[in-house]
Order: C-alpha cells, then structure tokens, then sequence
C-alpha cells in the first residue's frame, strides 16, 4: 500500500481537462469554472448538513442521485443561488443546460456548484454568456482552482498516485475553504479527479469514510453553510479492475482519496479568515475513534483555545475545559496534555515547564496539541485555525 | 400572579446578611465573599456540566445532596481550585471548615464556590485569615457581589417580591459573568437568596426548571466551565405555608425565580468578555419548545451572526444558516426573519428593507431577533453578545 504525492493537479489524472474564467459576478477575479472528463465518470459526492440547502446543491445531489454519473462540473463563485426559491432552481438548471449544450453533453450529467452571497438572485445575463466562452485545456486546472475561491487567500491542490492492479492511478483534489464570504456565506467546496475504474456505490463508500476524519474534522468558526459539497469523479480511464472494497488495493484507494482530502482539509483550516497559524488536534486514549473526534473537535473549536493560540499562550486550563465539556467518556483524573513537544498536565495536573519554551514553540505556524485520555484506545484528529483581530475585522465590517 | 422587581439584593430577604473583602488572591478587588442565613435554609443547587469539575464544586455537590440545606456560602475568586488534585479537596474542605468556625455551625451547612486561575494551589494562607476576618451585615450585600467578579464590569444584582400564600415574599440573586477569567477560566456563578419556605425538592425542582429557560440559554463563546454553579438558598422566614408544586402560588414563586435568573442571565450576556451588545433572540413556531431553544442558541452562538451585530450589519443571510445547521426540524421554505422591527425574510426568502433603517435599529445596545418556523407550536428564546475586537484582545493577550 505505497501511494506517492507528486506534483499535479485536477487535469493529471487522465482523461480531464478544466478552466476558468472572469465573467463579472465577482468585480476582478476569476468567478466561473469548468471540470470536464472526456467520458461519463462514476461519481460520489457529500453534502452540507444544514437545512437550508442551496438551489444548485439539490439539483446536483438529484442528479447524481439517480445516475451515479458525472460528466462536468460547472462552478461559480459570488454568487451562493441560495434562499433564492423557485427562480433559484431554475437558474440552477440553465447553468447545467448551458453547460450541457456547449459541452454536447446530456444536462443531467452536469454538476453545479456555487458559493458566494446568498439570497440575490443568479446575474444569468452574466453567467449564461461566460458559459459558453468556457474552453476547458490539459492546462487549465489552476484556472478552476482560482475561479472557486472567494476569501480564500490562496488556491489549494492536491495530487497522489498509486498503482492499484498494476495500473497507475491518479487522484487529485482542489477545495475552496470555509472562510466567509462577501457577504453572507460560510462554504467549503471540494471537487476530486481520479482516473480510477469504481462504481459509484463504492466511490460514494470510499469518499464518506474519508470526510468523516478529514472535512468532516475541520472547523474555522463553527459556522456550515448551505452550499457545502464535496464531490469525485472517477472516468476509469486508468483500466484497472474494476475497485471494490473485497479488491486487494482497496486499501491503497481508500488512502488516496484520504490523503488528498486531508490535505485539502488542512489547507482550508490554514487560510481560516484572518487565521495565522494551523492547530492540530491529536487524541488518544478515547472510549472510541468518534469520540476521539469528538473531543478534538471540541478542542480545536474552542474560541478561547483559537484566542489563546494566537496570543502564543499555553493555556491548558482551556484546554482541558474543553475536553471537558466535549461531551465524550472522560476521567477526569488521568488525561495528559502536550502542547508540541512540551508536556503541561499528567493526569489532569499541571507540570512545571518553561512558558518561554512553550511561547517559542506557539510562534510557529503550526501548532500541535496531543492529548491523552488513557481511558481507552480511541484515536482521532482535528484541525483548525486561531481566532484574529482579521478574523472580527473581515466579519464585522465587510460592508464598509 | 403577580410579581414585582423592586430595589433589593441577597439581604433584601429576611434573615440573609453578607459581605467580602480583598484578601489578596488578587491584586486590588475584592476577592472573598460570604453569605449567611441566620438559620438553615432549604437549598438547591446546578452545576456545571462539564467533566472536569472543580473541588469546591464536587464539595458542594456532595453536602447540598446530602442535607439538601444550606446556612452560609464562601465564594472567592482569583483562584478556581481546579486541576488541583487531593490538595484541592483538602483546599476546599478547609475553606468550609474555617467558616464554620467562625459561624459556629455544622460545616456541612457551608457551601464552597471558587472562580479563577486553574491548575494553581489555593493560597491557603492567603486565604484562611482573611475567612476569619469576614464580618457579615445587613448592609453587605455589595461587598459581595464585588468580591465574586472576574472579567466582569460591573457587578449584577436582581431582587423581586411577591405574595404568597398571604405573605410577601422576596427572592434577590447577584451573578458572576462567564467572561474569562485571567488567566485560565470561564465561570458562571450565580446565588440566590429568599425567605420563602419550601422543601429542598421543590425548590431543586423550580431553580432547574428556571435554570433551563435562562442560564442555559445564554452563551458568550460556547466554553463551559469546570466551576459554574447557581445556588438558592430559601430560609423559611416569610413563614408562608410551605411551598409545593400543588401549591395554588407555586406559579407566582417559579415566576419569581424565573424572572431573577432571566435578569441575571441577560446581565451576564451583556456584560460578555469585550461584549457592545446584549443580543435577544426569540424563535416561534418551533415543533417543540426544546427546538426552539436549540434554534435560538445555534443563532446568538454563531461566530458569524455576532461579528454581523458588531459591525451593525443586518446579515440575515447568516442568521438562516445558522437556523439551518442548529439540528432542529425546520421546513426550509417557511422561516420569517426580523431584526428589531424590520422583517427581513419572509417564507426563506428575502425581502426588500432599508439599510440605513437596520444599521440604525444594529447600533442600539440591544438587539432582537425574532425568527418564526412556521412549523410548530414551540418557542424559546436564548442570550448573548457581539464578538469584538476586545474579546480577541483580552482572550489572546492577557499574559503579556
């Protein structure tokens, strides 16, 4: 089970191509992209859990739904077509039929996808048009990943390879994070490219156990969105055997689409809104793997935590508050903590250590906290960012 | 069923005297504070939820459930007694112990509340002097609800009466916010004090019915402390015929009690850690009251939604999606949405209204949110603040 991160993008696994473009939704940058596979692929995707979900987020679970097929994906960004009732579902649907007929494609092998303000309507006169400038090329994977972003500061790519059945394949991810956006909306998008031979049952079981403890384990401000969609495509255009979970390199595939989500859900949780350093949280010793999660997420979601952060503070007293109140099986009297490499509680009580040490190490731009509940063999991760001064200001006063 | 607030404290009850004093686990304020019935009073008391629990708190716990009664309370801070191991136990008994002494009654009659710094040692010789120095009074209910403050700005009192069963009744309380504390904790600590007579379980059961509907509807950051409590004490001395559920007044007394812990949640709420704004929202048409709680907190708990009122942004867009992802059964195409007097979303959509009007209504000092389902006949309301540019100040930086 050897996998190997390599230089790539979207457009490396074999058979896709991408672009992106300005269409004017956003004032300067790029605001609508294009994924194509140059035949129908399998397709899995995940959803938000909130209950609000956005026009183009239904239309897509439906369709994919029904087909376990995708052949594109149209994104935007600016604009979330969310709370925006019927006419939002209708705009949803010329965004896949426009796309569909420039690509000479069935509409209901289109994804949509869109993130942005929500509860204005879709500028269509500006979309429809942009759509059919889409041309998408073997090198146009950086444009789709700058066209989804709206906070973001910087574009995020992923790319592993493996041979599965002595075939090399190809997965690939890029993601928008989970910062806010001008000036409504909290939404991650995460859209995966593999030359992989799966059928969809197992793509979808494969890509749900991976954003369990990956995207699923990330948190900037608590905050889902309507618009949250993460979403694969595998063309088989690798020709291994068919994937399935009795295949000897299940296993090799289940780490590539891990690995590359973890990258993605590290990178959102870096570029947090106003956020300067990654916090991982690392649990051991839990009743249970979810419980472990339970309790980094707990910690990592702690706005005290985020503040002591990023005050370069080894608050521990935070943190076993929020071990605490997780809600996870703890014992109170035997949980260890470490904050990098300097140990601060032994059984729930405090070490003498050096706060100078322990400040040298919280300058860092990633910061690590291990946390041991020896209450059983429970193990899980989180990840987040600190909470900033940018943090307020970017939230406060956008409209300013 | 009627009540009246009027101008009072902890000794506007018969029979209650109190006071504090610095003693030195802090710098300059008061730090000690004592409150005495001059007979045994029934008592009640909630706790924190949180695993991790502080001495005095599981002390606390352990005699009020014993005895269910209660003649005097020690309350210090500076200094929460938690993450202090056996010497923390001790700690805490030979607080109870010394203020028995100088009371001259039973120890299990003394209740023991710390708030502060974790993981440190009780200064004990700090401390046990300056318990036998505590004079109460008549007068000294001030001194007392000085001497509970952390981060707080200013100190939070109620008082009401009422008659009952022919004889007036008077219930006051004084609280202590859940800002953090320098430098380690949140904490919440409430006491309440009246004359009324009633047995332990039926006041235990009118203080959690009360807490359910106030103290737990208020969230500053969502980090819930190893010392929160709130502590009644009814000694008796309104001599009315004692109080049960069965009681033809019992409304007029959980009304009491209700509106106190309410004034006293909303004190805490707008005294939040760098807070502007007390933020009130009121969630109807929920399919049950529970949900509807669930809803309102998910909104004044959300990141987003307090930045928005901070920068006097009426961004209902967040408001929904926090609806959405509160976990409550919501039909997403029937939720209105005001801010103050001006309806924003009608049926999840939005409606046209006037800028200028909402940032005028935002710049007030409080802030209502009215939010109706339309899917039940549940409704709850819940408190809290705008998050600040303070709150990232004093949480990040307070060590320096």
């Amino acid at each position: 089970m050897t996998i190997k991160k390599i230089s790539g993008n979207i457009t490396t696994p074999l058979g896709f191509k991408a672009t992106g473009l300005h269409s004017g939704v956003k004032k300067e940058r790029k605001d609508l992209g294009l994924i194509i596979s140059e035949q129908p692929a399998s397709a899995a995707a995940v959803y938000t859990l909130n209950a609000i979900k956005a026009a183009p987020l239904r239309l897509t679970k439906e369709n994919i739904g029904e087909t376990g097929r995708v052949q594109a994906i149209i994104a935007n960004s600016g604009n979330a077509n969310a709370c925006t009732g019927p006419q939002g579902d209708a705009d949803a649907l010329t965004m896949q039929e426009a796309t569909a007929s420039l690509l000479n494609i069935q509409s209901n092998l289109v994804a949509v996808a869109s993130t942005g303000v929500i509860g204005q309507p879709m500028p269509m006169d500006i979309i429809k048009p942009a759509i059919e400038k889409l041309v998408p090329e073997k090198d146009g994977a950086e444009e789709f990943s700058e066209a989804i972003l709206t906070t973001d500061t910087f574009a995020k790519t992923t790319c592993y390879e493996a041979e599965i059945a002595e075939k090399k394949v190809t997965l690939a991810g890029t993601a928008k994070g989970s910062g806010m956006i001008k000036p409504n909306m909290a939404t991650m998008l995460g859209f995966l490219t593999t030359d992989a031979e799966i059928e969809p049952q197992y793509l979808q079981q494969a890509l749900s156990e991976a954003t369990d403890t990956t995207f699923n384990c990330i948190t900037v401000d608590g905050d889902t969105s309507t618009n949250d969609m993460v979403i694969v495509m595998a063309n088989g255009l690798a020709r291994n055997d068919s994937l399935t979970p009795d295949h000897p390199d299940w296993p090799t595939f289940t780490k590539l689409i891990q690995s590359a989500c973890e990258d993605l859900a590290k990178l959102i949780a870096r570029d947090g809104e106003g956020a300067t350093k990654l916090i991982e949280v690392d649990v051991q010793g839990a009743i249970s793997d979810t419980e472990a999660v339970q309790v980094a997420k707990s910690v990592v979601g702690s706005s005290l935590v985020k503040t002591a952060v990023y005050g370069t503070d080894a608050n521990w007293g935070r943190i076993i508050a929020a071990i605490g109140y997780s809600g996870a099986s703890v014992n109170p009297d035997t949980i260890d903590t470490s904050i990098g490499h300097i140990q601060m509680l032994k059984d729930s009580q405090p070490l003498d250590f050096s706060e100078e040490e322990a400040t040298a190490y919280m300058e860092q731009d990633t910061v690590l906290i291990t946390i041991d509940l020896k209450n059983g063999e429970g193990s899980g991760k989180a990840w987040g960012c600190d909470l900033t001064y940018d943090y307020v200001r970017i939230n406060a006063s956008y409209r300013s």
